[in-house]
C-alpha cells in the first residue's frame, strides 16, 4: 500500500519559504502591470493540438505535452500504425489536446476568438504556468511560470516606451540593477541587405553577440569558420566594432545601413524610442545592441532583452514587436508588442544577490502560546482582536511543552510570541516576547498592538 | 492556414472583467488565510499516475486526465492489448503522469515527501486549478480552481474553531450571508450503531438531507423505498425530526445515541466546538446538522459545509477532519482538518446577488488623451507623476479621433480622462473629466492628484 512518494522529473514542489519569495515577485510584477493600465486574462491549461501544433517548429511540436483522450482513446487507432511505430499518426489518433507551451499562442487564439468583446488597443497581462517536455537540467524545468504583458492593436512606439518604463519600474521595485538591451528587426534586415547575405544573418548575430565574452578577434574567427567571405567580414567591421553611447551607435548605424529602407526605418524607430525615454526617469541602463536577435523569425520591429548587472544568469525578461501574431488564426494586420518576465530567473537573482526585502516571508506576526483549555479559550479572544487590527496571529493548537511551541515559532520565523497564563487573564497584562531580540514586555493589549504595528 | 479558434469543452477563457472578479475573490481568501498564519505551497500540475490512481474510486480513476509519455510512447505497448482494446493496460503503457484531480492527494504526498522540512502542526493553503474529465454541464467544468486550507499534525478542536472563524471572516469580507453546517462522522457512526444497520447509513443521510426540500413524510417514503425496516424508521424518528437550536439538538442527540461510544465522543466534540465559537464573534449562522455527510468514507471527525443564504446554489465551501490522509503514502497517525473554497460558485453568488464591491474592476483610473507627437511626449511626464502617486494611468497610444479614444475609456470603465493639449502645456492647467458624472475641472496636477485619490 505504502508508496515512496515523488514527483515527475522537471517539476517542482514549492515550500512556504519559496512561495513567499515567488508571491513577492508575482505581486510586484502584477502591481506594475495594473499601475500601467494592463488587464489580467487567463486561458485554459489545455488547448486543442490543432491550436498548438506547428507554431513552435518541429522541436516545439515534439516538446508539447499531449493529453490522452478520455474514454475509448483507442477508437481511432489503426493497429498497423502501432505496429509500425508511426508515432505521429498514433498521437493524432489518441490525443486531441495538449498543455500550453507558452502564453503567446493562447493569447493570439484568445484575441481572435474574442475580438468582438475586446477594447482595442488591448493591454493585457497573463501570469500562468506553461509546460514543455524538455530535458530537465539546472534552471530548466518542465513546468514554469511566465508573466507576459502585451499591447495588441496599435503600432505606436509609445507602447515600446511604456514597456521599457514598466521593466524599469519592476526591477527598481525588486531592487535589481539591469541593462535593457534594444534592437530592431529592421536593422538586422538592413545589415543582411548591405552585406547581401541574408541567409548568414543568424550566424552573424550569434557571433557578434559573443563579443563581450570572447573578444573581437575570436568573433572574426567564428565568422570565418561560418564561411563568410573576407569581403563581407570587412563590410561588417564597423558594425562589429560599434561602440559608444546610444546616439553614437545610431549615427554610425545610419552611415552603414541608412541607405537601405529597412535599416533607415529601424534606426528612426530606435531614435524615437530613445528620445521618448529621455522624457521620463529611467534608472536602468538602456543600451542599443545591434547584435540582439532573439527569435528572429518572430519579431518584426523592436527587440528587447533585460539582463541583471553584477550576475551572469541569462535574460530576466525579453520580447519585442510582432506584426502578424494573430494571422495564424485568421486575423491579419494586427500589430502587437510585448515582453515576458521569467519568475524563476528573477527568484534566483534575488536569492543570489540577497535582495529579498526584510520580512518578505508572509510569516505569522504573533503566536499565542497554548497553556491549556481555559487559557486558550481566553487567548482565542485576544487573537481575534489582533487579527481585527490586521496583525496575523495564530494560537498553538495543543497545550504541549513550552519548548516545543517556541521551536515551532522559531522554525516558522514568527517575530512575536504572546504568553497568556492565569496571571495574564487576571491582570489583563500580557507578556510579549520578541523572538529576534529576546526582549520581553508586559502590557495591555492596545499598547502591544501599537508596538507590533510600528515594527 | 487560418483555423477557427476554439477551446476544449469544459474549459474557459477568463476575460479582464471576469479575472477582476476572480482576483477579488482569491485575494480576499488569501488575505484571511495569511491573517490566520497559514502558509502557501504549490505542487506540480502533473503527478505520477501511481500517486493519483486508486485515490478517488473507480470513477475518479476514469476522470483523471492522463498525459501521453514523451518520445517513443509506444515502446511498452503490446499490440495485442491494442487489438483487444484493453484500455487499462494500454493506458499504463503509454502514460505515467496525470493532471491533479484535487489538491488533497498532492498535499498528502507533499507532507510525506517533505516531512523532515515541515514545521508541524503544518498550516498550509493552496490555490491552484484542478482538472477532471467530467461531462461538462452548467456550473461544472473540466478545469477549475480550488482554494484549500488545512492544519495537519494536530488533533486539537481549536483547529476546527479556527476554520469556522476563517470561513466566517471570508464571507463577511465578501459580503455573503452564509450558514455553516456542522456535523461529526462519529455521530453518524453512532446513529448507524443504534439502528444496527451501518450499511444503510448513506441512504439514511441522503434521505434526511432532503427534509427541507421535500418534507418529513417524503423522507419516510424514501427510507421505505430503500427497504429500511419500519422498526428502524421508528428508531430514526427523533433524529429525522431533530430541530431547535444547537444546544437542543446536542441534548437530544445525547439521549438517542449518547450510549454508543462513537456517538458520545462526536457529541462532546461538537459541544466543545460550539462552546469555543461562543468565545468569539461569528456573524454566520452556525448550525448543527445531523444529516450532513459529505464524502462519508473520507472524514473521521468534524464535517463542515457552507451554504449561501437567499440563493440556492449548492455549497460554497466544505471539508472536515481526516485522521489518516497521509497513510496512503506510508505516514500514519497524522490527523488533519481542512476545508476547500469553490471560487466558481462564490463568483456566481457575488454576480447573482450583485455583491461585488464598487470599483473592484482593476480598471485604469486615468486615461490621458493622445493629441499628437508633441502633446504625448508631454503627457508621458504627467503619466509618470500619476503612477508615482499610485494612480493607475495610461496614455492612449495613437493620436486618433477624440471620439474613438473616449469610447475606449468608456469600454474599459476608466473613471477619469485627462486632456493635455497645447493650451494645457502652456498654462500647466490640465483638464480632468469624470467619465461617470461628465463633470470637468481644470487645475494643476497636484490638485488633480488629490482629487483622484480622494474618490
Amino acid at each position: 500500500m505504502a508508496q515512496k512518494p515523488s514527483i515527475p522529473k522537471g517539476t517542482r514542489d514549492f515550500s512556504p519559504e519559496e512561495m513567499a519569495g515567488r508571491n513577492y515577485i508575482f505581486e510586484t510584477i502584477r502591481g506594475v502591470f495594473r499601475l500601467y493600465g494592463y488587464q489580467n486574462i487567463e486561458t485554459p491549461a489545455m488547448e486543442y493540438l490543432s491550436t498548438l501544433m506547428g507554431k513552435y517548429g518541429e522541436e516545439g511540436d515534439r516538446l508539447l505535452f499531449k493529453i490522452l483522450n478520455s474514454g475509448d482513446f483507442l477508437k481511432q487507432v489503426n493497429t498497423e500504425d502501432v505496429e509500425q511505430k508511426n508515432l505521429g499518426k498514433v498521437t493524432w489518433a489518441v490525443s486531441e489536446k495538449g498543455l500550453r507551451y507558452d502564453l503567446t499562442v493562447p493569447f493570439a487564439r484568445y484575441v481572435v476568438q474574442h475580438r468582438n468583446e475586446i477594447a482595442f488597443p488591448f493591454k493585457r497581462y497573463q501570469i500562468q504556468p506553461v509546460w514543455r517536455a524538455d530535458r530537465p537540467q539546472k534552471g530548466r524545468y518542465r513546468e514554469f511560470y511566465q508573466c507576459d504583458v502585451d499591447v495588441i492593436g496599435s503600432g505606436s512606439l509609445l507602447s515600446e516606451v511604456e514597456l521599457i518604463r514598466m521593466i524599469d519600474d519592476i526591477f527598481k521595485k525588486l531592487n535589481i540593477d539591469v541593462v535593457i538591451r534594444l534592437n530592431n528587426r529592421k536593422i538586422l534586415t538592413g545589415i543582411a541587405k548591405i552585406i547581401n547575405a541574408p541567409e548568414k544573418l543568424t550566424d552573424i548575430t550569434t557571433a557578434i553577440d559573443k563579443i563581450d565574452k570572447i573578444g573581437v578577434e575570436k568573433v572574426y574567427d567564428e565568422l570565418r569558420q561560418k564561411r563568410l567571405p573576407e569581403e563581407t567580414i570587412n563590410m561588417l567591421e564597423p558594425i562589429i566594432n560599434l561602440g559608444g553611447d546610444n546616439q553614437k551607435r545610431l549615427n554610425c548605424l545610419k552611415e552603414i545601413i541608412g541607405i537601405t529602407s529597412d535599416g533607415s526605418q529601424g534606426i528612426d524607430e530606435l531614435q524615437t524610442i530613445i528620445d521618448l525615454t529621455k522624457q521620463v526617469a529611467i534608472k536602468a541602463e538602456v543600451k542599443i545592441d545591434q547584435a540582439l536577435a532573439r527569435g528572429l523569425n518572430y519579431y518584426t520591429g523592436a527587440i528587447i532583452e533585460v539582463q541583471a548587472k553584477n550576475i551572469n544568469i541569462g535574460s530576466l525578461c525579453g520580447g519585442g514587436r510582432y506584426d502578424n501574431l494573430t494571422g495564424i488564426f485568421g486575423l491579419s494586420d494586427v500589430s502587437g508588442v510585448g515582453v515576458s518576465f521569467g519568475a524563476d530567473r528573477i527568484y534566483d537573482v534575488l536569492k543570489e544577490l540577497d535582495r529579498f526585502p526584510d520580512h518578505y516571508q508572509d510569516a505569522t506576526q504573533v503566536m499565542l502560546v497554548n497553556f491549556g483549555e481555559k487559557e486558550s479559550a481566553f487567548a482565542l479572544k485576544i487573537m481575534e482582536k489582533l487579527q481585527a487590527a490586521g496583525i496575523s496571529a495564530e494560537l498553538y493548537p495543543d497545550a504541549v511543552k513550552m519548548k516545543k511551541q517556541m521551536q515551532y515559532a522559531h522554525k516558522k520565523s514568527i517575530r512575536y510570541v504572546m504568553l497568556i497564563g492565569e496571571d495574564e487573564i487576571k491582570t489583563g497584562l500580557i507578556t510579549l516576547k520578541n523572538m529576534e531580540t529576546g526582549e520581553q514586555v508586559k502590557n495591555g493589549l492596545p499598547e502591544l498592538v501599537k508596538l507590533i504595528k510600528i515594527q
